[in-house]
């Protein structure tokens, strides 16, 4: 397949087309990544939703259940970022794959995608493939995080709208969600309302968004049971008209720039003498570099 | 206190000099850094100790024993690592809390520090801050990763010695270690070994150390409880004389370089039209910053 007629089929929304041009983002160099993007920047217009939280609240649930009712509205694609810490990736690829089943039936196309060692947060490539996603028609991207590390603060500068997932009972952890997830989120959603303590945790939050300086945040209670006030949560991602597109946009830039550096930086530290590298205080190290940079430069545009 | 009395307190091993140029240093800018590291860059050789694993496997507990046994023949420091996300803060905390109520009695000096969100991994500092504890007369540097996020693997690139702490009953979680963990670990360390399933446990891991072609990487049971085996523990750590300067030198000279070209690099995104910004790829935007890197490089000399 040449380019052409993979732009062509992405744009189509042909799924094989899209499956095979995120792989070549995810897998080949900047290059063949660029060609790719530039042929289809300026299509689509996606809203883009971004669902994180501490794991075991239910985010998979609640994302099987939302996607199809927002197919109602249109075309839905879902991007689950997987962590880089393979600690925690068991239970998340199960949960996972029970969803797709799920949404098997409605015309959903659902994709996952690791997150790398060095960068932190998102993958490397999610800007890449939300773009792909874009471009492809979708009208709805949901980007599921997993809970544990910094794609989870990260999302915000991808997301459009940021909804942090919470459930009563998280004990110890809540306090330190409290802490640190309150300014990310544009919408907070306890999940598991059929419990006791569901509504102390949801008063618990409004007081911790009081103290945080955002007291007209929305918390919204769900009950994936019985799918009790879904269609409160559903109604509020239908009139949210907040875009991101340029901390997106930024993000992504400081991510090229980083990589390109480094692909010319690594050249130059393989080239130092590793005795003399040993010897010497990185300070010092960094200081030649930076000097170089110029040598650097002309390295890169070599290539 | 000025610069050159702070360098003796922490030749002398004053841990209020430590505290003092541990909180310039996450802190203060890359200049103050720098100054107080070329001061102490000679000084010092310590046996750095990673600590990782998978949330609940008794990493704390283990540390908090280790210490007072290895601080027989050595000075012992402990950084502990906390995650960047929030939503495992929280329990975390409170061990180490007890920890440093255990350590109080032996002369061990225990810091905390963050890792921020975007350079991935370990704290952006936690290279300094190792330096200044080396500095300061430390033959043993235990450093604690949280076990969730992208620390768990940096560790290795930090420690001269990764031990990755497991325990029976991980489930599902076990896989995911398996397919990730084994190639970071120069040892496995198996806690709660009172539990039945222990020693199937050590059966498997050993397993996968086949599979992963280090079929001579030990594997070391512990029983918290009781102490079971950990003079095994101590003698191993004793024993060890790898060094890794080297790799954790080139990581830290990676972190400056990203850090002062994204110093210069804001002022430049800063000085970028935003609606230029809004309509143009970034991968053109980042190619226009790779043909003016001449010019960031003098904004960087002229500070």
């Amino acid at each position: 397949m040449n380019i052409n007629d993979l732009v062509r089929g992405i744009l189509n929304g042909d799924k094989r087309s899209i499956a095979r041009a995120i792989s070549i983002v995810e897998n080949s160099d900047d290059e063949q990544r660029k060609n790719i993007i530039d042929k289809i920047y300026d299509y689509g217009n996606s809203k883009i939703i971004g669902i994180t939280g501490p794991p075991g609240v239910g985010k998979s649930t609640i994302i099987g259940n939302i996607a199809p009712m927002l197919s109602k509205s249109g075309k839905i694609s879902i991007l689950a970022v997987d962590p880089a810490s393979p600690f925690s990736g068991g239970s998340i690829l199960g949960n996972r794959i029970r969803m797709q089943e799920n949404l098997s039936k409605y015309d959903i196309y659902m994709r996952s995608t690791s997150n790398r060692l060095y960068e932190g947060g998102l993958s490397e490539y999610s800007w890449d493939i939300i773009k792909i996603l874009e471009a492809s028609g979708s009208d709805f991207i949901i980007v599921e995080t997993v809970g544990s590390g910094q794609s989870d603060i990260d999302i915000m500068n991808v997301a459009d709208l940021t909804c942090v997932i919470l459930a009563p009972g998280l004990g110890d952890e809540i306090q330190a969600v409290k802490s640190g997830m309150m300014e990310i989120g544009d919408v907070f959603i306890m999940n598991k309302m059929d419990r006791e303590d569901a509504y102390i945790s949801i008063k618990d939050i409004m007081e911790s968004l009081q103290i945080s300086n955002k007291p007209n945040t929305p918390v919204i209670g769900l009950n994936s049971l019985t799918l009790d006030n879904y269609e409160s949560f559903i109604d509020f991602i239908l009139k949210w008209n907040g875009k991101n597109t340029e901390r997106r946009n930024i993000r992504k830039i400081r991510q090229i720039i980083i990589e390109r550096i480094f692909t010319t930086y690594s050249v130059y530290i393989e080239s130092v003498d590793k005795n003399k590298l040993l010897g010497k205080n990185p300070y010092d190290i960094a200081d030649d570099i930076m000097r170089n940079l110029d040598g650097l430069k002309n390295k890169y545009l070599e290539k």
